[in-house]
């Protein structure tokens, strides 16, 4: 995998510019946590995963200029950072998840100097991203068995390399089954209003030499209908405890055509996914974005001036409609509470 | 109702190029046969009951400098143009339902003269033209009956003013029913890969003072869970013997959403786009268009090249998923092989 979507380098977070895809591969320098905070803001890195690496090191980034001399002062300065981070996104849970786990290294390291704080802070952001590689790896393993030769896939927004710090949580789970020999077709639903399937996907897919063809979102349920989808393969925001599953808007409706045609449908999702403090679906925050994504593209107004329009960036699909959740522990199936609980050894 | 999709006006037709909807209102003045095919190709003007109409409008076009001074040199000439009208596009069956009556105008008066054979023609396609505005008021008087206070109805693509001769098929159900004093919702697919809904049905019901909310198509299921839809109304562009229906691509997908969601669905078309002689959906020719149109938009490119795309310009929603379809002759309900004939008094 040549795609290297968040790195440190050189004391800097060297980011793709996803938004510049494909037409033109850019990186981002982030040496601040402000142009970080945006590039998280903007899309510019986006895929839960690679949010909650982005946030890890934007805490890097946000406190190493702490002039803090107590403890005290510095976790002011590191909530304060944390607290800015987290409003970047409200809805993929990778993102709190990673925020959390940097604060707890440094309320377990109290005593320590300011210095030795934040390089054990520095030392757990390039864990989480090394963990990620790991977990990808994982999820590709059990998510490839589900693969056979001559399947037809479909997938929809980009939960591939450039989400994660690795291959990706779905897309991954392809590239590994072509490693494995497998023979198979995607189909990838292009993702509006922001394109992440006809703009991403494609060209991740295209770069490792997948067979992908794109599809307009509103094209799938007749694909399913003539026989051409055999499994749908998503990625994840947030998995309630009932495993209820957040995903890119438009995941729901593929889940609904899924199980009308008899299909199978999975999510692929790391553990730091799941959020056993929301019971269900309905109390998964969804973020609304600007009317803007939608009535303009690269720009260009689609729609008349003074139109109302609706543009939530998340649905939810309910875990019923779930035939599993691959994690980088296995296969959670049938997707229940208790099994949720067994695999993350809550 | 404002907007004149198509006319006859000084010996050409005139129709809204629907191509620059709704940044700009602009004609297209098509004094030649040739220029009216092209307009049918390239979507300028679309909607089986307009297209139907400018075909027919195209005949007049394209005989009225015929040299024949026999009917049979004539009729071979008119079946040179009849049959290049009918190349343009392969799905609307009022395509081939207004050439097959233009043409049986001609057959039936082969003992007239050559100019009053042309005078003829011309008058049936004013009176195809008149009849429309006839049956789109019947359609909207009917299917009004189904709208009630505090609804909110959901639409795909462009079923209204700019798809027939009057103010439309399943949009003309909506300006019926606030001509009736009802308040309701609408909610407009966008409709890719070509965006009819964002493009031209906001911009009509905008105008006539509709309000009207602009969703991305993979949207519409999450609405549906979250109870803001009540209703699904839309066009077709060829109905089977047994009711299955052939519309823009996304409206199976709406319709499969619909039942799943127990939410009624509608089809609302003229007795001109039925076609007997196709027995089920499975028999309806599906257009195939262009990758350009699903990887450019406004000649932007947002996918990488290289990709593989699927287009097809419509998709068959099966006659078990329609609530009912609404037609000038009234309600059919069940949708049902008999109950369409008994319809059609065929």
């Amino acid at each position: 995998m040549a795609i290297e979507t968040i790195k440190w380098e050189n004391g800097k977070v060297k980011l793709i510019d996803q938004t510049k895809l494909p037409l033109s591969l850019e990186y981002i320098i982030c040496s601040d946590v402000k142009t970080l905070w945006q590039a998280i803001k903007m899309l510019k890195v986006r895929g839960a995963p690679a949010i909650g690496i982005a946030a890890a090191f934007g805490v890097v980034l946000g406190i190493r200029n702490s002039k803090a001399k107590t403890f005290t002062q510095f976790e002011k300065d590191l909530s304060r950072v944390i607290k800015y981070l987290a409003s970047s996104r409200p809805t993929a849970v990778n993102l709190f998840w990673a925020l959390e786990r940097m604060k707890k290294v440094a309320l377990s390291h109290s005593s320590h100097s300011i210095s030795r704080i934040k390089k054990l802070l520095y030392q757990e952001s390039v864990k989480i991203l090394s963990e990620d590689k790991n977990i990808c790896r994982a999820m590709g393993h059990y998510g490839a068995g589900l693969i056979k030769d001559n399947d037809r896939v479909l997938t929809i927004c980009n939960a591939g390399a450039l989400a994660t710090g690795d291959f990706g949580t779905a897309l991954g789970v392809f590239y590994q089954a072509k490693t494995e020999g497998k023979k198979f077709k995607v189909y990838s639903s292009e993702t509006r209003p922001l394109l992440q399937g006809a703009r991403l996907t494609t060209w991740e897919l295209l770069q490792e030499g997948i067979d992908v063809t794109l599809i307009c979102d509103n094209m799938a349920a007749s694909l399913m209908e003539k026989g051409l989808i055999g499994k749908v393969f998503v990625g994840a925001d947030r998995i309630a405890a009932n495993g209820d599953t957040a995903n890119k808007i438009g995941t729901y409706s593929l889940a609904v055509l899924a199980h009308y045609h008899k299909i199978p449908f999975y999510v692929v999702a790391p553990k730091s996914s799941f959020d056993l403090k929301i019971k269900s679906g309905r109390d998964i925050p969804i973020e609304e974005r600007s009317e803007d994504e939608v009535v303009e593209i690269y720009g260009k107004r689609i729609a008349p001036i003074g139109v109302k329009v609706y543009n939530p960036a998340f649905d939810v699909t309910p875990h019923g409609l779930i035939s599993s959740i691959i994690t980088e522990k296995g296969v959670v199936k049938p997707v229940y509470k208790t099994n949720i609980r067994k695999m993350l050894g809550a």
